[in-house]
């Protein structure tokens, strides 16, 4: 069965896959062991892995690797965060190509220009691209997969960038005439309140995706409440907590003048070894070392 | 000044450079704040954030590309964690070359033969070289190095074979008279005695590397009280505290369906951008878009 | 059909596979054109390319890079060669699958030990593994292809070592024995007799491949003629031709004082447009860039 | 001494810089032994490598690893081709960082919009950036190198878009202004003409470098004779030499059934080991091996 596949079948099994952020395949992995339906191959958190601003400095490359190595270690479907598509329609044919032969299930694209300029710049442009444009690109998407059920998600900034929920409602029509097997829509709201009323007025057969990063009162109850939307996306919360973590034990093996108590507060090495799947190597070497 | 000459002095200011294990730039990062004054390119860590058991899977090549990118972003010195090398002498010449090319400020290469053997499974061999054989590879690794100040470290493994003391001692003196500037003595016992002991019969003019995962009552203290000690390695500590975070952030997602919950107990966005040098790049934005 | 299959097939239909070494996709896209049933992606090429000799120096991520570049770009299947295996039964695991994922047809795994010494060396060592070890080895890769149609060859080097025909056949049987489906036998005799010899000796069902580097005169028709062998590999002449080609136009072009002479007498840039694809660069523009 | 440095002693010396394209480290190494003042890692040839067309497909990891892997078997300066920065101005100082550290010795940063139009489309955009956006790019590679001689060429497409003389002019002074310490001039007219036109009009105080691909009758003299212009880049001979002895070698050895007769016609095997230092290696065997 394809990963795009699987990834479908668990949507239509759930009514809503949890979609984890991952950042490399050890946090991969432990999402897979927790529960979750699927991974997110963010670009935020792969540029925060990198220390580098999420503006479009980490490479294709650089994410494609990543993402192999992931689909080499976990069975859990990709979901691939490739932000613009790497620059115009053209671009956009290669990287298709290239997530799908790296193992991902789905790919995310954003109408955005490249490269983006961040969204907290005070002033900052947010320019989207014409709406010809972007569907030039999704249908660029869609026609490249190798598999038809390879997903194609269609990231809609409208809100992001102030134009109105009418100009989002247009936006996300367009892309799904364009195409797109689903919508994400963004929002930078504190309250769920602005994306709740765009998936009311929402009237387009492709189900809605959100990454409620900015406002985490949208549970999975009131999502489900609201229907039409079939994937929740947990932006950079893996990041987030390994950050936290290790800022306390870098401070406290300086203060402590050693690692005699923090040795105690995390996990011990054995459960890396087993996360390594030491196991099996300890089984190859049984069976194949004469 | 050279990341080798930085290392060399600080070892000299503080008398034990407290050197923290680090597996991305910005865990590298995490640890420059908190105050370490080096970094441990832990071949451990790295194979751990791949999922990976550590036993040479990780190629040459990606343990480059990330040693890189954290010389891009941190101030502090990295000490390499080479193995075995890559191989023999010649790959030596070749690993070390590219070593301090990419940024490194010192190799740690250990005795023992390519590829490792797990020392965890049971009956498995921990095969060391004959002493002149990684005499050559320490003499490979200085004639190779383009600064006289890059460090080489060997690293003995006398200890964990179960060869003794007398045999770790005549190791590490030949080790010094190929021309390493430190030697790293290793233990898995539970506590700090077999290491004390080395230490204490140790006569050579070269000072002495630890890394007492295994042994955490080995204190800044203790180390300071017996001397010839100018380097601690906390070896695995950063990937061990991000994933206790990981997995109790996953868990508490799928638990709470939704992040209204963990996302007060971990650090905001707003963190993550600052590690990431988003004020630079606003700058940057400022002063050259037009 | 898959990669390993497609390779089966051609060997079958035309009773002796031509394969030709590639270090690019490029080159790669030219022996297919050139009407070649397979490719050789040669250790010694790709080091070549990079100026670096052929001891093991380049990664097996600079390789599988390589590789996976080259199945992109064309349909014929690809025969890796990863020498050693990287390290031992365990590295071996681990190359299997990440070469048939990067979408080679089969794999060629030698029985020198790791890392290899230059054949050139006055009175270096050529030493192989023990028979049990290789064996494991070859068990190994077997064990870890996903399809069952994936080629493993065994190559053995017991002629290049100086160790007779007797202990090449007594090699070669158990290789197939450990599961191998095909033995490549390698001879650096000035002539063929060497190979013929051993080819008409071998008892085994398996069938047999050959190098003819070293000696030439080992043509398609003396190869049929002698049966069993179903792949003949020509290890290194791109590249070669390549260099001689280079070599007279940088030449030429200095000598020349400029361009007017040699950009007659090399293919226009718009052959390379060609091998570029650039028709459907544009094609793709006209149908998706609006 | 900085590579930037040598590359400008180089144009004052001979007064006229003769740059080679290579696009791996083989033919880097081909053309410093035919006696070459400077590489150009060009971005055609790269792509080529990779049977990918020349419209930003090939990641600037890709090409920084390439041009790293140059930079580590050459002493001549190389001049790095990254078309228009990968980006906005913010890429251009994160990549002008990090080419500088892989070992350039000069950027070459052209003023067309990201991603590039293939020149070839029939109707086809080429588009430029306005003047104060691409002089923004220039200060942000300026303010951005470490090395104060490191070198920025400011790449003028206006003659290739069509725009005239007098823009291309005002757009070379603008560039100027903005830091850049070269101006490339580009012209697809099939004649010097328009190049010597703009070189004669040309007022500024920094040198003009030419790339005559279309134009091959513009020697080495006739550039010496117009003055004003210290380098010259041959941007795509290397490539075309290399395919069109591969296609003669290939067509060969399937015609002739075997390689009897191209061995003859290509250099030795020998030749490769030479490029690849095997003597180093022999020595290092000899001198490190025990």
């Amino acid at each position: 069965m394809s990963k795009g596949t699987r990834l479908r079948d668990r949507m239509t099994e759930t009514g809503l896959a949890h979609v984890m952020a991952a950042h490399s395949p050890l946090s991969a992995r432990l999402a897979e062991e927790a529960g979750f339906d699927g991974l997110w191959a963010s670009g935020f958190e792969f540029s925060a892995l990198h220390a580098l601003a999420d503006v479009s400095l980490i490479s294709m490359t650089q994410h494609l690797d990543m993402l192999r190595a992931m689909a080499d270690r976990v069975e859990l479907p990709i979901v691939a965060d490739i932000d613009t598509g790497f620059g115009n329609a053209v671009n956009v044919v290669h990287a298709v190509r290239q997530y799908e032969r790296a193992g991902a299930a789905a790919v995310v694209i954003e109408d955005k220009s490249f490269p983006k300029v961040t969204s907290l710049l005070a002033g900052g442009r947010q320019d989207l691209l014409r709406i010809e444009e972007f569907q030039g690109k999704v249908a660029a998407a869609c026609a490249s997969r190798r598999d038809p059920e390879f997903i194609v998600i269609a990231r809609c900034e409208a809100l992001i960038a102030g134009l109105g929920q009418d100009e989002a409602l247009r936006r996300a029509a367009a892309y799904e005439e364009a195409g797109a097997d689903m919508i994400l829509i963004h929002s930078k709201e504190k309250t769920p309140d602005e994306v709740e009323s765009f998936v009311r007025a929402w009237k387009g057969k492709v189900p809605v995706v959100i990454v409620p990063t900015a406002y985490p009162e949208m549970t999975a109850e009131r999502i489900r409440a609201l229907g039409k939307i079939r994937m929740v996306i947990y932006g950079n919360h893996a990041i987030r907590a390994a950050v936290t973590a290790m800022q306390a034990t870098f401070a406290a093996i300086l203060k402590d003048g050693g690692i005699h108590n923090v040795h105690k507060q995390i996990v011990p090495v054995e459960e890396i070894f087993r996360l390594q799947d030491m196991d099996r190597v300890k089984e190859a070497e049984k069976r194949f070392l004469r």
